[in-house]
């Protein structure tokens, strides 16, 4: 154990302060195209990837998911001690390699993602835009967690380009248009990604969560509000999202969150039984943060969405339905309560009525071409922060269809 | 050639006429799990599994899905030459199984699946049920295929059992129940499978259809209609739908479909360019048929379906989205005009109002445990008709949740 140069300790022979949210109580994995050209399993420690690859049974996190929760805690004992009791820095050191020198690429092998819509805020303030004369909330709002599923094949890791969808949408004056989307918003989420599956048939209890979930990402759930709104009834969203979803490079286990649990919302009316989440804290605190061209625009607390992880995966299996290793269910957009926690432009903006003033003279109802969007977040940890890898995305232009 | 027993010119030296809806104009494929153990890529000639494992250079149809037009036409030549030259005889008899001592497992891994809205009198028939004061159709539908994403994991095949699902709905005196679904239904669909993938960002021309679309299958797409109802607003299906979805074990490629081309309905208003497909006839004139218990209590026409696959691809894909070697998308429930060919319980029943009166004296509103569904179809080929591989499905009791 030494001292870093802050006066913190750190216990990592790298000097990467326990306070890093990087350091070591958090190690998130991912997958890096290193400079020889392999892809590897990593972990993040500090600015580096410890290529982790060759030195447990596991060459992907795919095999990691798979492996179970005893895997889990044993790789990650290994991981603390390699990079905490000098002895191994030789061995350790040729296997690490500066972030910059690396290319991060989808993590895991995407089964199923489904995109749940549990924030009570979130859910609110959709349905005063889109049903101003109606309740905010649908009659079963509060009874389970809405979901629905999205599109595995077009999740991208964080950094990849997105491209500006096109297709229909219906314009105020009643007619039909097909071109690039004007409404191009963002959607601030945690992602959930099932390590262990289970059998069709056989619900999942919400006391099993952690026997089947790995860990979390975060999720930036692009949306196309024109193409969205023309084509969700009565079915849902589908093109209005599935031409791209980012997830984060880096996998933050659930063993680097144990200080993050927390009670969530007080729920009225009572959840059924088998959405019964009051046995142990079961909402994660969580705070994210949205930046657009570099700017804060929103800090949205996962602290305050209504159902929990927990909640959603047994919902999720509760007809039967199994999951699989490398199946991805994200939280839905996490709004808090006060509009600077907004995790979308279409609550930011109230649905582009009142644009957002940015610092660099611009305004923006939703997004432009050329558009970077941050998401990062963070949560407690046994010494300072721990956290989660960011979504980066950057906006590019729609393909000329010219028809 | 030689003449078959009933006078019919059989080109195949098994015996099996030209005319056998599985005769040699047919060839669908699918993986069979062999007495000795192993699972193999077969074809099937009449009554029997052609193991072609070896015999080429796809040990699985995933690889030949992505291995392109050219390899699945050259791959069906030489099933043909084999099955049609009597000097192949010696060779080809000892990979030939009978069907009964085999097991049909999966035939390709389902990557992305969705399920689409497209056929105009079931729509309809849904919208009047449940907006008996509304439009029978939204406003979007005659503008776009409206489709959904379904659970890729929980794609089943033919005659695996399907558990009754569990959930929640809401009861006609507005309280909200958990229990076994009280209302499980059927679906009636033709499913497309994707062999060759497209690139993130570019959409599928509806010409392109036969450069990416490997072949068909069929589907039931089983429905718990009591959740679906309460969870379905405002994302649309999810746990009413995810629990189980039959596939049939055979897939029929286009090449067998090439006499099956049909115009489609006309359509008004015009589809916009991207959903042009008026270059060539893109309905296919495939004639469902639906048994329950043994009974035949439906004919839906797939040539009546509104919007055609090729159409449904390029939707799909408009907005950049890609597709992958195993997509599925389906046709959504078949129904025709008339009240004997819809695709649906819900249809056939007016939503459970006026049960079916089967022949063995019991009336069906919705399934019951034990009972069996068998979905089967065919379509006009060269010689006979050509079989779509059909899709049993018997319905298991739920679990006993007691909670």
């Amino acid at each position: 154990m030494v001292r870093a140069r802050t006066g913190f300790v750190t216990r990592c022979w790298l000097g990467v302060p326990d306070e890093n949210p990087f350091g070591i109580d958090n190690l998130p994995y991912g997958m890096a195209a290193l400079p020889n050209g392999t892809t590897r399993l990593v972990v993040r420690i500090g600015a580096w990837a410890f290529d982790v690859g060759d030195r447990g049974p596991h060459a992907s996190l795919d095999a990691l998911f798979a492996a179970g929760p005893e895997a889990w805690a044993s790789s990650r004992q290994s991981i603390v001690e390699w990079l905490t009791d000098e002895r191994h820095r030789g061995l350790v050191e040729p296997h690490l390699h500066p972030l910059e020198s690396v290319r991060m690429t989808l993590p895991f092998t995407v089964a199923d993602y489904v995109d749940f819509y549990a924030s009570e805020a979130h859910a609110a303030n959709v349905g005063r835009t889109f049903r101003p004369n109606g309740e905010p909330l649908t009659p079963n709002w509060k009874h389970l967690p809405i979901g629905y599923h999205g599109r595995s094949g077009t999740v991208v890791v964080s950094r990849a380009e997105v491209r500006r969808p096109a297709g229909q949408w219906r314009d105020a004056d009643g007619a039909v248009r097909f071109g690039p989307t004007q409404r191009l918003d963002l959607e601030a989420e945690v992602g959930f990604v099932v390590g262990v599956g289970s059998s069709l048939g056989t619900p999942v209890a919400v006391s099993e969560f952690r026997q089947h979930v790995f860990g979390a990402c975060l999720v930036n759930d692009w949306s196309a509000r024109d193409i969205q709104a023309w084509e969700n009834v009565p079915l849902g969203p589908f093109l209005g999202k599935s031409f791209a979803t980012s997830v984060s490079a880096w996998v933050t286990p659930l063993a680097a969150l144990t200080e993050a649990w927390t009670a969530p919302p007080r729920r009225t009316p009572a959840p059924l039984p088998y959405l019964d989440d009051s046995a142990q804290p079961a909402g994660l605190d969580i705070e994210l943060e949205v930046r657009l061209n570099g700017q804060l625009i929103s800090r949205p607390p996962f602290a305050s969405h209504y159902w929990t992880p927990a909640q959603m995966l047994a919902h999720l299996t509760v007809n039967g339905a199994s999951v699989r290793t490398g199946d991805l269910f994200a939280s839905g957009t996490v709004s808090g309560a006060l509009p600077d926690q907004y995790g979308s432009l279409l609550e930011l903006t109230r649905n582009g009525a009142e644009p957002l003033q940015l610092a660099d003279g611009n305004r923006r109802a939703f997004l432009h071409d050329g558009d970077e969007v941050r998401l990062s977040a963070s949560a407690r940890g046994p010494h300072g922060r721990i956290g989660l890898g960011a979504v980066h995305g950057r906006v590019a232009p729609a393909l000329d269809h010219g028809r």
